[in-house]
């Protein structure tokens, strides 16, 4: 486990662990000229002319805003603004280590689903694309439907699909170690927050038939609920069962926990069918610790930390689609581009049941990611 | 002059003129425990615990937005947010450059006064300042004050302030330099816009008693305008004098120029008194050329430009200023903050006709200003 005062330190050190430089040198008055006054006019007519010179001119195409309300921080909960900022600037941090992509954060002292939404589409001429972040669901939903909407830059919120497109890779590298198929296999899943109803979305996009989604009240009611709960209820199992999350879990071929720590059991593990997968992903405790899952009978087991085998983690994802999606200079980050995306880190390693995910400090994967998301983009016609 | 096609090269090269960097590296898994999940739980904690840990824990006490609308850009007008991104990237590069500071441009697509207040205010958690910028007048005027009461981080319009800043320190040394003082000189400023009236009621702080504000109508009228120009008239010669341009510049002793290109004559600086300071600060083309100004018989000149002596440049000051509160933590910049900054300017250079200012690439000069803005900070109770 991490050491708290060591982490605290590390925070403390600049504070903080991003800084803005200059990527253009002032070393004299000629200089000074050209990238201030009077010279900087010139950049200024060229996209007065034209906006989408603020693509040439500027360093819009390769900035990121990473923006939160702190309604909804790991698993902390409603801690707000200001102190959701280190996971903010964490992001922005991985986004230039491994993606080359300028991350900022914007934390936003303002809770309200629409006001969000205005906030962002303000600032959105500065970036190139935007990065939502730790809010809460549902609202998360329809903030970024309506944010993909209203903007003609990529807007991504990570917590539904950077985890959706790696659980879907480490699952088909799981299931197919287990020797089984994503479409035939009984998938439970844990939690209907962001994660959990995006995961289970893309899953049964991409051809699972047979998801179980269950929220702390049991098997999600296509009756009840929120709209989006219950739009899923009705593409899933859900539509015809119904029970307890124990109920569930039997005879269940994988479980994707993105709820909260415990609720997995041992007993609930030895009901599922032969070699079952156990993605226990709340962080930073998981649904169940992956040695107690072994020891009821997991098959393979992973979590979302990184001092565990199989760590399923977002930063797997989010570098390489947004340096993906920027390179493309696209307006959208589309379906298509996801599903690259997640094929790309399943077929980055050679999976074995301690190995069914890349590492998460390899800068090739998240350069791989982003060819594959750029062409997909391309081939989607989302690109300018 | 400037090089279009170089400017062009310049600001397409990478292209934009600012980055943001990991300032913390990432070489193993322990390292990304710390920095990302879980570790990054724990600064979370103590800034959920008391905000104002954000200052220890994250970037947020070196970040400062540079927030403009687009609405008055240099001396091209209204060109919108992302146009004018290439003069708020400027400055934040000048910002890091000069002052260590974390600069980040922020340009919103909004121009109505309490939507920019309220987009700022929402944004405010992030950052440790606002730098406001090419904001038009009188919009500007409220904005910032607005802010300044909502906010507890400084806020600082610089077209306004960063601006009257400079040009009280090189009017001393010029009139110093002229045998004449402040109190006593006649003062013509041309313009009524975000600088001109900062400028004009700064220098009355300072116990200027002869300051004629003039706007494209003439001198301003105490009974018409909009309320910050009635309000100027009414502290100045204004409330007495009126006429032309041409009336107010007979027997001046100085003329600060902030209005548009050629509104000076030869003939006007004919009319000044003995040995007349000529400030012809409009950009990119000043109100008179230097050299026209000189065979009509200025004793001193300058501009704001970088390819003539006595660049009186924004520069000068806001990368020390925001370094100073910064470092002060401080709630707000106030008078006496940038009173100390001015002085400090002026005091950095052994003044002649031809170097009234200092160099604007001085580092030294920066850290000179902060210290003196850090020091009024904490002499006037607005430090943390």
């Amino acid at each position: 486990m991490v050491d708290r005062e060591e982490a605290l330190e590390l925070h403390s050190k600049n504070p903080g662990k991003i800084s803005v430089e200059p990527s253009v040198e002032i070393d004299d008055a000629e200089d000074l000229g050209l990238v201030y006054t009077p010279g900087v006019a010139e950049p200024c007519h060229e996209i007065d002319r034209d906006r989408e010179n603020a693509y040439q001119y500027t360093s819009k195409g390769n900035l990121v805003a990473v923006v939160s309300d702190g309604s909804a921080v790991l698993g902390l909960g409603d801690i707000g603004p200001e102190a959701s900022m280190p996971v903010m600037e964490g992001k922005a941090n991985l986004m230039k280590k491994f993606g080359d992509v300028d991350g900022f954060p914007v934390v936003l002292d303002v809770q309200d689903t629409d006001k969000i939404i205005e906030s962002v589409e303000r600032m959105a001429p500065t970036f190139g694309g935007i990065n939502l972040e730790d809010i809460s669901a549902p609202k998360c939903f329809e903030i970024e439907e309506d944010l993909k909407e209203k903007l003609d830059i990529p807007v991504f919120h990570d917590d539904q699909h950077g985890t959706a497109i790696v659980v879907k890779a480490a699952l088909e590298n799981a299931l197919e170690l287990a020797e089984k198929s994503l479409e035939d296999s009984r998938i439970v899943i844990i939690g209907a927050g962001a994660s959990g109803i995006a995961v289970a979305n893309f899953l049964v996009n991409a051809g699972a038939e047979k998801v179980v989604p269950v929220d702390s009240s049991g098997v999600l009611d296509p009756e009840s609920g929120n709209g989006y709960k219950a739009e899923l209820a009705e593409k899933t199992l859900a539509r015809e069962e119904s029970g307890s999350l124990e109920d569930a879990m039997e005879g269940a071929d994988a479980v994707i926990g993105l709820s909260t720590a415990g609720v997995i059991s041992e007993e609930m593990i030895e009901s599922m069918a032969e070699d079952p997968v156990v993605f226990a992903l709340a962080n930073p405790e998981p649904e169940i610790m992956p040695e107690d899952a072994r020891d009821a009978g997991a098959f393979i087991t992973a979590t979302g930390r990184s001092d565990f085998d199989n760590q399923v983690n977002n930063s797997l994802a989010f570098p390489g689609v947004f340096r993906g999606a920027l390179d493309a200079r696209a307006t959208d980050i589309n379906e298509e581009m996801k599903l690259a995306a997640s094929e790309a880190i399943k077929n980055f390693v050679e999976s074995e049941r301690d190995k069914i995910v890349p590492e998460t400090l390899d800068r090739e994967l998240a350069m791989d990611v982003a060819e594959k998301v750029e062409e997909a983009a391309r081939e989607t016609g989302v690109e300018r």
